[in-house]
């Protein structure tokens, strides 16, 4: 795919010098410095425009592996957090409303019809859950384009509708097995290294877990080829879900809308998306770390470093959403604080 | 002095079991889940009121220090920036702003008369500067006692007015000098290990402030016993705006009203209040981690670990109020998530 056209370096010049102008020692703002030069870099704006409207896109879906004994909960509890994030009562749905920030879930592949919820939660609903992965490919390669073709709408309808940061969030029980086998995938890591205990399973579940992504990677013996074809991966270890996720993240890179990404889920999306679209990471900044190993070596493999590091392992978009403060202050910094030669007179 | 009071072990009790109770994996929220537990406990209240009123109130003072190279900036810049923050245009001012923060600044020991602020400003003015703490004593103790005693009646002050949570921000050129050096006789530390670079000092300019602490602590002698009497300790290598954030912090921890620490002065204060009222520390959380090495140590000393950790250094409160989005969200999650017990059926 055509490469995208990076934030810009001028702007991100110009940012770097009124940050370094502001009244302040050189500096000593830390990171919100970096993140207020990649703002203003994004917005072709210096100083960048208050980042007032952040939209979080939860992509939901079951996998098949869940059945396999790699989580803490049976798969049932997808759908019912998927209810109770349009009720408004999950973790993501308080930081949300806290914050300001508009918050959507999306059915693309729950294991349930959700004829309760209304039609816009699964109007882009691909199929009932994936393929187990370790036994066969999770999807075919046209469920694959669908899903990534739905991301893409809800990328184009979130920015039409005045969005200035996006976020990717994810629900589904079992998602950091097949998270964690595309990282493997794309990283070159044996299971080993990239295998966590997602919702905190224990010791045995954890080398079943491991076991199931070691399988899956060697079932796909020569189709993990460098470099690897994105749709491929997705359809042989991926899920509905996360191919609408990393559509949503190209789509929003393609249009110059900045992404701030969550945990393994959010970060597996956009590593396929740093293959699809050359150069989409720049349009990136990591919300925050979460516990799983697979999500840290993605990040260092992005060049990218979260704000937040507070163990939160919950998914949903809500390290990214509890980071949005931090994205609205480096805006707010930029814009609103003296000159250092104000103050010397 | 008594000890204080300590957070209800009670409520928090029960907060750790509301906070296993809600519908998210156990400890998927991380360090968010021990925040929530803490603000219970130090409400006494299960969920916690959301933590609606936040204060924070800069301490400034000059140094004498500041005349022996020991800053990147002249001591004129202080009163400046306290004009700065009185106009409402510094770095934390822009936080403060975006967060709902209430934010004062009080002259401690300014070297300017400030007459074109209002008395608001100086009502607690101690003195014209500190002494250089390599060559003679800070202040006096009849100093101390004042600038004690003036944050003990700025914190019943925000208290009275409806604070639930305060925080102690610093404004002056040289303060991470008196600040190390109290670390260094807390923690019975040499100046090599306390000694940071403050506003971006040059090596030449980190050597002759880690000799001048040196002296320092060589001058107080005998009076580095352990345990050390604090208000020798400030009297000493102290300030009077060190010397009333302490007070500040005492007074908030005997009513009963959490405090957020910020960086290296605001620990200090934090230190000494922990040895002037035993148990204090149990009503603190650490906003941030700053680069200086003397604020960690300090940290850990208490036993606190910082929600954020950006690299920033600004003093002023900037890190603690950046912090405060992520206590509101602790609050809130606790009072707002729906069980796993209604997710499950």
């Amino acid at each position: 795919m055509t490469p995208v056209v990076p934030p810009s370096v001028e702007v991100r010049d110009e940012a770097r010098r009124l940050v370094d102008a502001l009244a302040k020692p050189i500096g000593a703002l830390g990171r919100l410095e970096d993140l207020a030069v990649w703002l203003a870099a994004c917005q072709h704006r210096c100083p960048p425009e208050p980042v007032v409207d952040v939209r979080a896109v939860v992509f939901a879906g079951d996998h098949g592996v869940a059945a396999f004994g790699v989580s803490a909960y049976p798969a049932a509890v997808t759908p019912a957090m998927v209810r109770l994030l349009h009720a408004g009562a999950a973790g993501v749905s308080v930081l949300a409303r806290q914050h300001g920030v508009r918050l959507r879930v999306l059915d693309l592949g729950v294991d349930d019809d959700l004829l309760d919820l209304p039609e816009v939660v699964t109007a882009h609903k691909i199929r009932r859950s994936s393929e187990p992965i370790h036994l066969t490919d999770a999807l075919t390669r046209p469920e694959v384009a669908a899903a990534v073709s739905a991301g893409q709408v809800v990328a184009d309808q979130e920015i039409a509708a005045g969005a200035q940061l996006l976020i990717s969030g994810d629900m589904g029980i079992g998602n950091t097995t097949p998270a964690a086998a595309l990282i493997a995938a794309l990283l070159g890591l044996p299971a080993e290294e990239v295998t966590g205990r997602g919702t905190g399973i224990d010791d045995a579940g954890l080398v079943r877990k491991r076991e199931l992504i070691g399988r899956a990677l060697v079932r796909m013996g020569d189709r993990l080829t460098d470099p690897a074809d994105p749709v491929d991966l997705l359809a042989g270890l991926g899920s509905a879900d996360i191919a609408a996720s990393a559509g949503f993240m190209a789509r929003s890179a393609e249009r110059g809308v900045p992404v701030l990404l969550d945990g393994v889920v959010s970060v597996t999306a956009a590593l396929l998306v740093d293959l699809l679209v050359p150069g989409a990471a720049g349009w990136f900044a990591a919300g925050h770390r979460s516990t799983e190993p697979a999500q840290s070596l993605a990040l260092a493999k992005l060049g990218l470093e979260p704000l937040l590091d507070l163990g939160m392992r919950l998914g949903e978009g809500s390290g990214a959403v509890a980071a949005v403060p931090l994205v609205r202050s480096a805006a707010l910094l930029l814009r609103e604080m003296a000159l250092l030669s104000d103050v010397l007179g």
